[in-house]
């Protein structure tokens, strides 16, 4: 089925055009004549192919969820237990998902007004949230069972948190500093106190 | 000077109107003409007041974070120590802060590319990173003064976090659930075990 490989790339290729128009000027510089300028093609390429811009953009935030999926499944394959490595993929450590969460952000103001927009980040909160429980419950942590879901949503506050500081207070939230606190954080959750050693960004990353 | 009453009442009125606007159809839907229409005026009373429109933002956003301000020194007036209370104010638990959240979400995207709506967002951070410090260098926390800044950190993470979660999913993050769940983290970290009672909505919002 050629076409549909075609038609494939063809979204792909406005949607990563897009992500970095997004990361460039913010969601609210975005046209359909900037990304087909981008794309070096004209704007039907662009308009052909999605039913509006909405579509378009909705697109973009399921591409940035699916990037995420994909470094959180990477982890999990390696070790479904890995609860500091599942954490660190999810913050902005390096550029890939710096991009990421500021496309998070372009579209929360979406997400405030639109239900489409609000249901995709409502359902990456929870499948992040589940993620962190799971792992929890297999390896237990250090205040007993009963805490189990409280600690899952501290992990999850405390990444939301912080990605959202370091967007725009990067002097104080360097990707050092965000891993150095999310190990801290974990190790003070976890029954044993491994004294777990800070990862150089390389091991990490 | 009448003359500067009316334009300190015309300023607020404008950026009143364009607030509740953002809450309903978000920064990207918001234009002049919407919200002259909403303040039963002409155009002109907009721009014939801001030299442009993202001078009239910065004064939306400027008047959010001060309402944020004020709710935080009314907290602190009555109780310089009180970290259970400063900690609520921070939290969308009624209509006026999960409107006022909804503003800082709504210009996150722009405050991504804009240099000076960034700047404001960092001023708020570290104003409430300095005010959870202060506090709790002042009561002391379980695990030793060494770790009063990454408490600092933890808390403000924890409200960001906890804020964002609840603008998209609130069913699980409640008024309630994040009121529980922020006196928890707190009592977890201050050095005497109150079993803080969790207060009614009505003594504590």
């Amino acid at each position: 089925m050629p076409i549909v490989v075609d038609d494939r790339a063809r979204r792909d290729r406005i949607s990563e055009v897009a992500t970095i128009l997004i990361d460039r000027v913010g969601l609210g510089g975005l046209t359909i004549r900037a990304i087909a300028r981008e794309a070096g093609c004209s704007t039907s390429f662009v308009t052909d192919f999605f039913p509006d811009k909405r579509a378009m953009l909705l697109q973009v935030l399921g591409d940035a969820a699916h990037r995420t999926k994909r470094r959180i499944d990477a982890v999990l394959a390696a070790d479904p237990h890995d609860l500091h490595g599942c954490a660190l993929a999810y913050l902005p450590l390096d550029e890939e998902r710096r991009r990421d969460w500021k496309i998070y952000f372009a579209f929360w103001d979406m997400a405030s007004t639109d239900a489409a927009f609000a249901q995709e980040q409502q359902r990456w909160q929870r499948i992040a949230r589940d993620h962190f429980e799971t792992i929890l419950h297999a390896r237990g942590i250090r205040s007993g069972p009963e805490d189990m879901l409280h600690a899952a949503d501290r992990l999850l506050s405390l990444v939301m948190g912080i990605s959202t500081q370091a967007a725009f207070d990067p002097e104080t939230w360097s990707p050092v500093t965000m891993r150095a606190f999310m190990l801290r954080e974990i190790d003070a959750l976890l029954p044993s106190a491994p004294s777990h050693p800070i990862p150089s960004p390389e091991a990490r990353a």
